[in-house]
């Protein structure tokens, strides 16, 4: 599971028709601290109300994807939650 | 899901007999900004009349293609839509 | 199967339903000599106690969590297993 | 699905009883005009007459590979086809 | 499927009730001309009596994993051979 941050949206009238009505979010994968890492990504919003700069975390892999409901769908990559909060402590070695 | 541009085809008249009739298309990975990332690779054309340089969106791993019908082939990134556009926000990080 | 150091965790109240009581670990990748590899990820604690600085071994990809009784949710990364030691030889190219 | 070159075999005489009888092909993947790109891997041959120096496209995760006939096998990789040609333009940007 | 080659082991006395009973070694990928390639990774021994710099090679991925009989583990990574020689030819671009 990845942490990103909402940054767009993709409009794509013509697609696979079981993904008619999901909502394509661009996703940019953030580290621990919220400095991005790599490239964007696009995935599916099963979270609804998602929106421009928020934290979320997201599954990968049809197999991970697959045991939603209803998403019985061609799709990789799907944001299943809201991020809160991250606690990060970088000491604690022993 | 990853963004790509069409930027070629293969032709294989060899292969597994499952495969026979799909379109092979090379799909160059882009990022939300459309600037190349990484190397072209070969997809599979579900939605039939995709073309040179446009913007698609496939999905990766045969569990995620696996789904769509028909589609019971040794096959591990499809195409499954066309970009329309894209719109991406930078700022917002509140 | 990758080797990971508990540094912290990931609280998010809004998240699919089928989540609802599962922890969030925030987990840094390290190489065989516990120096970090890569960025931390996020992974599901199905071991129950996993603290901070603890080193744990985690399993990637839905297909390999969904194994695990009761699992039956859009996850990932698990941790699977507390290391308590790794022993590794360097010589022995023959 | 990745384009690669055949550049050897791996001989293994003790092995996972469902891999008897499986060729094993080293294949050095390359991008779309035929230039090496990162590491060669192991491949199951599923094409039989595959020889050295021959461009081939595979398939990746067992997922993939396992909607092959009889190929119910711990398997990630499988060349499922031979290049004869690959078009690419670089151009069309509109 | 990656060559590798045995470089330790890993004890972990608490981990997932699947996993009793199951050797975990430490892997270090190599290419085909034995030259290591990347971190090394925790694998299951399915082929028992693999030792201490041998050559194997391994499936990625709980799918692949998941043909072995009696393998229904969280497990990614699997050694399922052992490997007696790999014979790599450079030339033959033709």
């Amino acid at each position: 599971m990845d942490i990103g941050k909402i940054i767009g949206t993709v409009v794509a009238t013509r697609k696979d028709s079981s993904l008619l009505g999901s909502r394509l979010l661009v996703v940019q994968p953030v580290d621990a601290h919220g400095a991005s890492v790599g490239s964007p990504l696009v995935a599916v919003d099963t979270q609804g109300a998602a929106g421009y700069g928020e934290m979320v975390y997201m599954v990968t892999g049809g197999d991970a994807v697959g045991v939603l409901p209803g998403r019985r769908m061609p799709v990789d990559v799907a944001v299943v939650g809201l991020v809160d909060s991250i606690t990060v402590t970088e000491e604690g070695d022993g």
